[in-house]
């Protein structure tokens, strides 16, 4: 595993591990990683809405003894920035999950584990020393599903992430384009055995709607799922108004806001603009977190303010783990705390409590 | 004709064949096919508006048995996306009309032949094993235009779409720097033998005002026209209320929103912009259909979403038959569906019915 | 002088003026002709405003026998395209300010001469084949500004034109930083003899609150000046409601709603946006002209939708006058004139009386 | 120290400067210089806010005896251009702050030293020929904190700036990633001996949190401050209403918009957006000043017009500085004024009372 000391010395932000590992990828791999769906509109918008919104600064208020924890779900967490859940942590380097897992152990952050691990479930929760949510496909079979929920109960995962904002893929272009496939050795080894969607097969036409929808997750495949397991249930990919009120109605234990990176549908909104919308809707019957374009501790800052719980990270992970392992994953986390820190200081908040929409300039 | 091995591995979207053909097409030809009216403004107004335009996620929705298909004006289509008529095929593919209509019909996709088609409309008519709409320029004299009319319904085209956007050429200053010509051997074969208008002559003064206008069509000429002709008549180039209205009351059977692509008049709002008012205007009484920058199955939601009944696209056929004759055409369509497909499911819609304006963010 | 012969070939648009009258002209004259004041932004707001603004289309009006034509303060003019007054044409063209009266008058075209023409007024009136106006720099002294107006009937102008916008001039900075000097034998040859204003010298200050604001023309002295002479008054460089009232108030006959092309003071807003500010204000009492940006046809109509009378063009021909001679003055304006036509055939209007904010989108 | 005749011909604006001085300014010392919090957003929305704001041009004013003095806080100022607080000015000129002082003085200019001058502030006020303000940085002990006002009191210094917008650093990743360094023998000499903030030490922290907080200055001790000085005192750093009603509170005598040039707290709103929201709370009580981005007179204009009584600017003044010493700070403030007169030449306004919000467009 990459040291410290491997670290360059230019890299004081987010933006500089992604400077670096786009150095040190294949351009396939780059494109898999950085790139989007589409035309990249709903990534580019992600990260534009974030810088977007202004800060009121706030001056010689109180601040002794601030500090940054809250409790989550029934975690205990010393501050709101989690590892969201990513596919093949061994495409940026040899340690994969593991590494990603020891780096946020190391600065006390919550990881969520892919259904889409290269490692399985279970070595990964083995070897961590921190807390672990997985993030969960459902299949077409509910059998597989549920054999993939006992797995994860049976790990110790502490809730269940389900992502609900991609039955279909997004079109990936960008890594279409640069021929990425994945490598030798390399697959979701957590599926393994499992029944993929039947397609019919038809001249000149896609997947989509021959097939692939009929054994998409519906509402109630939902409400099975949470009569089938006691830990937490987050819905993933919540965008509206109107599903975050069926989330809430279905019973689930948290939502999150998410456009999957931008990765699926282009042209969705970018998660800043449609967190106030889903946060104002659930009005704290559950928690809602959100992420997409997190890149520094204002971005944190100003999810919290409208209305988050914490935030997700993505790409970030893979930039800090290609660059510098689980050293370069515990960097990145210490970085991003650091920022919200300074960001919560020169507005005047305390704690995450005292985050509300007057941080915000206009409000 | 061009096979399907020929196509670019890297042709994952309608943008790349715009990019291959770019490479292939020598430049005062693609000064003709991707130029526009004067400063391109609207041209790329068009492409910007659609992509400006978000969309409402939505998950978890019951989309088992989803469909694309519609009914038109009498024709029963297993899709929306129709091809727009575009003069002189001839200048992308040796194959020119034939080749087009090929791969129309091998997607289910009807196609819109040109007054200006360089081959004459019953040649591409009796080999063209989908249905055509045919479009209709009026000439000065009523017995030409009569004679076309004719001709259009003796070779079994289904419907009259009348451009009424373009009595004077809009400034096409891009293909006048680059000294674009058609090349000797395509002309409007069509128009042979039929009656320019008359245009007078004055040093340091254009044609429009002294004789161009004057052979131009009116409304009563439509209204004539629709006495002469069993066919439906579609009106293509309506961007305003005023016009749709009075559309309606001449008792044509549709109409298009179409700002010519942008080659017209530079500066008109985007078809994006004008398709809501011009929608919300007809209310139904007859179909409003709609091109101008339609390059993405997102896209073409958005259209249906603001009261399209379906979209027409123009340049990409020019360039996925340049760089891969009908198969390409074929190709092209295909992906367009399959990103149409992607965006219902993403935005949960089962069929093109349940296609509204809660598709779009903030509505 | 030039003969059309030499207008290059891939002259289509003002703009391709603009282009080879760069390559043509040394930096500093350059400099000189196409910067503006300080930074530039209202220079570019100018442009931008024009082409902010979209047309409304409309089809199938009857515009047969659709003209250009107007009566302005006494004069029929073919079409509204007026040259504005611009300094010292030799700097362009060897035959000065006679070449533009050429290729004013061969395309039926009003000419405003400017106080700071390098061939006497006397000189350029007397081989004038068309009307001309005579823009006033009003002087320090009454007596040297009557002797101008004298000059200017005697020489038989039918109009003055009073810049008021400039009592100091602009931060010209880009021709500063090129070093642009006006070159041996070019002067402003019209105010030979005159008095310049009294300035006061203080170490580290500038001119402008040391005696030349003292010197400027004030309200009084508009009312002074209409006192004495016959010829219609116009004021150029009205940009606010305020001063366009006490305009009206003061008896003058027009207004020229101008920011002297983005020369005078930097961030004014855009002609476009002061334009109907001024009209609304006026309110038909006299004709309002407006300046500033005009490059296209559909320029001019949105200057006359919105308020406008009549459009003048600086710049373009300086432009065309380095590329064509007089020839390429009224290249020039026979462009834009064929522009304006097309624009109004695509918007359905047969004069310049029925343009009005209909023929604005959005309107 | 540099002399008249170095400075280079083209420098005609406050850019110029900003120009040259990054040619002469090695990579990590420009980064220092001109590098901004984070990812530089405020630092450029300071200056995009002065330029989008847009001035509403007046003709034929009477500007006779036009002046651009004023009376503030004691002091009477021929013109409203102050020389903000800026640390180590030996970084850019060996003469450091005595040269700074030397061209304020020699343009009548009001100069803040810093706190984190290079040169003790007995020394430049000693040689300074024109008032000077001193700006405090509150230390972590009341006793220190105390000796500096009693050292600025027996320099002569004319008020306080306590700046209290930065109890944290702004993340400075453009000088981290530069490199910069303080050079051997430059450092903040005024304050040799006191004592820093005690900060605890905990793996992966940073300090804010960590006892920097603790530290840091409240709303009580600015309270206490203005109890132990009859300077006046003004606090810098305001971007909210609510803390400018504070800062009334407490009894200070001028608050100071800013946002520290955008070096603070990224994404903090322009200074010019302030700006109106803190005059309008503050409603006359006491002076309101601004700095941020100020280039051009007529950001100066426009500040005045938007409340404030007086601006200042930071980093021009070591860009002048390290192209022509004080002869360039000198020019660089004449520059300035003499662009302040014209902008108000142009707006029609003879004083700094009669700037208010009608010289805005739409105001």
């Amino acid at each position: 595993m990459a040291g410290q000391a491997e670290i360059p010395a230019d890299v004081v932000a987010l933006c500089d591990y992604e400077r670096h590992a786009a150095e040190r990828m294949p351009a396939p791999l780059r494109a898999y990683v950085d790139g989007a769906g589409a035309d990249g509109l709903t990534a580019q918008a992600n990260l534009a809405a974030w810088q977007a919104i202004r800060l009121q600064g706030r001056v010689l208020a109180d601040l002794r003894g601030a500090d940054t924890g809250l409790r989550l779900l029934g975690l205990d967490l010393p501050h709101p920035l989690i590892l969201a859940p990513v596919a093949f942590h061994g495409l940026a380097h040899a340690e994969a999950e593991h590494a990603t897992a020891l780096g946020a152990a190391a600065t006390g952050s919550l990881m969520v584990v892919s259904t889409q691990s290269g490692l399985p479930l279970e070595d990964i929760a083995a070897r961590a020393q921190g807390p672990l949510w997985f993030q969960l496909y459902m299949q077409p079979e509910r059998g597989d599903t549920l054999s993939l929920v006992r797995r994860a109960e049976a790990a110790g995962c502490r809730a269940l992430v389900v992502s609900v904002d991609a039955p279909v893929n997004g079109l990936r272009n960008m890594e279409q384009r640069a021929g990425f496939r994945l490598p030798e050795g390399i697959r979701a080894v957590n599926l393994d055995g499992m029944r993929p969607p039947q397609i019919r097969s038809e001249p000149g036409r896609a997947a989509t709607f021959l097939g692939l929808m009929d054994a998409a997750p519906r509402w109630e495949d939902i409400a099975w799922l949470k009569s089938q397991t006691r830990l937490p249930l987050l819905l993933k990919g919540i965008m509206s108004a109107h599903d975050a009120e069926r989330a809430v109605a279905v019973g689930v234990d948290g939502v999150i806001v998410s456009n999957h990176g931008g990765r699926a549908l282009d042209t969705l909104p970018a998660t800043a603009e449609a967190l106030p919308v889903v946060a104002r809707q659930v009005a704290g019957r559950i928690p809602v977190l959100c992420d997409g374009g997190i890149r520094r501790g204002t971005d944190a800052l100003k999810a919290l303010a409208l209305g988050a719980s914490a935030v997700l990270v993505g790409r970030p992970q893979i930039h800090a783990l290609a660059v510098g392992g689980a050293a370069g994953v515990a960097h990145m986390l210490t970085i991003l705390r650091a920022e919200l820190e300074v960001a919560m200081a020169l507005t005047g908040r305390r704690d995450l409590a005292g985050i509300d929409e007057t941080v915000l300039w206009g409000s």
